[in-house]
């Protein structure tokens, strides 16, 4: 284990010279100890919990640069706070690695922590063995309490946003499987996906329900609607799809759009009197806002309903097969 | 990703099911949502946290049974949590998998479930993944501030404790790369420790400093003279080693008990004046504790003096030998 207390003190080091930066942490103590200790919350926050693997082969090509796949491990786990309207405290990370390659180490390190520093997110445990090339985040925020953000919050009548736009991450991935070289923007969605804490932290008390869009929008406004039991209706013809997309055929764009994952926007539910705000919010925040549909009505058999050209609801089959696409 | 939402589920149930019956708990908002809440502590509390990656291959042989995974990859994270002194809260369980095996799984979540219930520690939160075997879990705990049993917390005078016994571990392990079967009670401590989380609640206020026994007694205490910057004084003669290694040349029981990680036994530093109630303790648990040694004086190049038979200072030299011993 001599080689990898060489990457715990590098990691140390960086961690403890960003903590020390961050004056109004609660982080009452970092990496060094058996445990990282966190003061108590203000007397109306909740915390916010969440876990994610990443594994090469799996979540990553192999061969893709260590820089982005620090960034994305962080990115995919601050999304969730995002999703939750939390505000980012710290992150542990356990890592299993091969071998111990320096530079593979630093450039990993430099991804993860301009995306730390970039939300205030410090690190504050790690564990570090030797195995097939793994990475699991922890991340820990804050938010008020009754204003999580929860998937069961969604409310009839109220009107469905998502943010940013759609379908680039998943064209890059299917043009990798087919050994292309995806277009530099498409390729940036995948790889460096930008978690929408910001925008999450604006919506507490705004928006009832959000969910990240790690799935997919259709899959994951299904998590949204089977947790609210309600219908919930998009039409399509609003999607704010990645440009990339334009040219392709309206089914093939839609299942990029609604079945590929790896976007990690932002899908939420507001009442109608905020779409005002909403608009407000996107000017502030310099970032895509699009209504795209709303919450029809309560349900006991909760699905998403797709309009298409014309806002005609499509075809049973239809949603079959957006289905049977997901899967794939 | 259809088998792999049969396992969440699995987990999902159970995890719910054990926090119904978790009254007093902190968690808010268990599994199944984009993060799990938990309330915030009381006024006088720290949060602990601690993060360990768990992977076949390196952290257990092939073929272990998984409830015994499931045992001790929960097992070494409470034990992080018994060396600060916490009160466990909850833990996030991230799992990568070849593939989605049924009994496999029913039997990592037994031995996972089984300990939990013990130490009232609910999972809030996880996540399922394809990839090579291997278990991230993250373990949360409630201190009492000012209470946080501290790596560099000995003080110069204080009594080194340590629990249980030791060497029965790293014995198994020793016998089991030369392919032959370990004693049964052997393969239990390599299995099965049990982390000595009510010991550690029990130290609160008790003990100054303390650290959980993986990486072996004497690494592990150096560790506390590094942190504590004092010389640590243990006499062999006095180490509960496991009577499975009494038959053995002194120089190869005392590597095992030394050297051998695993014990996930807790050793700490108490103040004369407190070895009567340690005494009691002992009693109270039905835990062996033993006095080891002591803290002799602060020191600028912090190191642990063994005293070997007569209580004699043993050599530079043994002391070299057995930190090559450590790297093996």
């Amino acid at each position: 284990m001599g080689e990898f207390s060489l990457i715990q003190a590098v990691f140390t080091r960086r961690a403890a010279a960003m903590l020390a930066t961050q004056p109004d942490s609660l982080v009452a103590l970092g990496i060094g100890d058996d445990c990282a200790l966190l003061n108590r919350l203000s007397s109306d926050e909740q915390m916010a919990i969440s876990t994610d693997m990443f594994v090469e082969g799996t979540h990553f090509f192999p061969g893709v640069a260590a820089r982005d796949i620090g960034h994305k491990a962080l990115a995919v786990n601050l999304s969730d706070l995002a999703a939750m309207g939390a505000k980012p405290i710290g992150f542990t990370l356990a890592l299993a690695l091969p071998q111990a390659d320096e530079s593979f180490l630093h450039e990993l390190a430099n991804g993860l922590f301009e995306l730390a520093q970039i939300h205030h997110c410090p690190l504050i445990g790690g564990d570090t063995t030797r195995g097939p090339l793994s990475i699991c985040i922890t991340v820990f925020g804050r938010v008020k309490r009754q204003q999580a953000l929860r998937r069961g919050a969604a409310r009839v009548g109220q009107r469905l946003w998502v943010s940013g736009q759609l379908g680039g991450a998943a064209l890059a991935v299917q043009q990798l499987y087919a050994n292309q070289t995806p277009p530099a923007t498409a390729l940036a969605s995948l790889l460096r996906p930008a978690p929408q804490v910001f925008l999450g932290l604006a919506l507490n008390g705004l928006a009832s329900s959000a969910i990240d869009l790690s799935d997919g929008l259709y899959g994951d406004l299904r998590h949204i609607a089977t947790a609210s039991q309600v219908n919930v209706e998009i039409d399509l013809n609003r999607l704010p799809i990645d440009p990339l997309l334009e040219g392709l055929p309206f089914d093939a764009a839609m299942a990029l759009a609604l079945c590929g994952g790896d976007d990690y926007q932002l899908a939420f539910t507001c009442d109608d009197s905020a779409s005002q705000t909403v608009s407000a919010l996107s000017q502030s925040l310099q970032l895509r806002l699009t209504p795209i549909g709303k919450v029809v009505a309560k349900s006991a058999a909760p699905q998403v309903i797709c309009l298409g050209p014309g806002a005609v609801p499509l075809s049973a089959t239809w949603h079959q097969q957006l289905s049977a696409y997901e899967h794939f």
